[in-house]
């Protein structure tokens, strides 16, 4: 078996070709296997099959690949709402959309939820549309930031939750210890089973996202008409 | 050195007395330094200093060891407002107390949003006391465990946010595809630099979680009050 030696053959690279797009693809599936400590440089050159100083020619540090892995989920979230729709449907589509992405990308959550935006083209484009939709609505530039932050910590919060066992409230043998959540906990299952009384309900998270969501939106309705009618909010 | 040859010593624990409580404070410590995927039995009993056999006498499983975890962290958190204060205040506190916790245990996140709450003491206590608090304001029973989850969502996500950088939003070099958004963030950071104007605020995530939390009950108590006046909410 060892016939023939290896033979430098020209015009056809000796290992995959690398594009960015590959290797953002490679880290997503990388941390959603084996979570997001695992992923080094040498693992994830390990995994596209290339030498560690290829992957080093295209990105320079693990946080380079977490911008891209940031810039490729982040782009999948649908804000396009905000074009179109009335502030309160786009936050809520927006949200509704941002969740059922990330809780297909649970292990990239403790990640994304601290990295630093700049570098991210995608990210920032989305941001401006929610920014932007808002200033057009009558929303003061100085509340934009922190209910961008309110709506995103709802939703990875909400993202988990999502992925949670159903049971998850299910006291258990320890009923005992909580009479009124256990029978707050029967109500729901109850509710859930009916199909007629809340058709569009999926899950129990599904309606616990939803319920929340539309509180806190009421809740910045609440804020904004007092801030119109030139109250101190 | 070798002159003396071990002798059993009678009446004396050749390892140390494994505790639930000793078990748990590992688990916690193993976790923050190395996250829940390295947290195995085995790995576990070599940090304990025990045979897998020993620990296997106390916990079943890697999963009774995070209910101990579980457990043990809940009870830190403060819901003792709910025997005294009107419902707002005491789950304004609640969330207050449960981000303050996990922002101290990050990467126990993962695993505790989607661990089920039966054989967890603590945890059942801590939700009976939130739901015999809001049944006893007037709440409907069939509202809790929504308003449990919308709460709980907001304060994970929250916590993740109060360990992110402060310089999380800083568009960078890419500012001019966000102008909308990089001016937000300016003002937000304005604001946040005039300790005269928001004394009570610490850092740009407390401002963004007290405000998120404060429009999420004030949107429960518009609901609440819609019911009351026999509205469909």
């Amino acid at each position: 078996m060892e016939q023939e030696p290896p033979v430098r053959r020209r015009g056809r690279p000796r290992s995959p070709v690398l594009t960015q797009r590959k290797i953002a693809t490679a880290a997503v599936a990388m941390i959603q296997e084996r979570g997001h400590r695992e992923l080094t440089m040498a693992a994830l050159a390990r995994r596209l099959g290339v030498s560690a100083s290829a992957l080093y020619n295209h990105v320079g540090s693990k946080r380079d690949i977490m911008i891209l892995v940031q810039d490729r989920v982040n782009r999948e979230i649908d804000c396009s709402a905000f074009e179109t729709e009335d502030w309160e449907v786009a936050l809520e589509r927006w949200a509704r959309s941002y969740r059922e992405v990330y809780s297909r990308h649970i292990p990239l959550i403790p990640v994304m939820t601290v990295l630093p935006v700049a570098d991210s083209p995608h990210t920032l484009t989305m941001y401006e549309s929610v920014a932007a939709g808002l200033a057009r609505a009558g929303w003061p530039v100085s509340w934009v930031v922190n209910a961008v932050v309110a709506v995103e910590s709802l939703v990875f919060g909400a993202a988990y939750d999502a992925t949670a066992p159903e049971t998850i409230f299910d006291p258990g043998e320890l009923h005992e210890l909580a009479p009124v959540f256990s029978a707050a906990v029967a109500h729901r299952d109850l509710l859930l089973q009916d199909g007629d009384a809340a058709p569009e309900v999926g899950s129990g998270a599904d309606a616990a996202f939803h319920a929340g969501l539309r509180s806190l939106l009421a809740g910045f309705r609440l804020r904004l008409e007092a801030l119109h009618r030139g109250e101190q909010p």
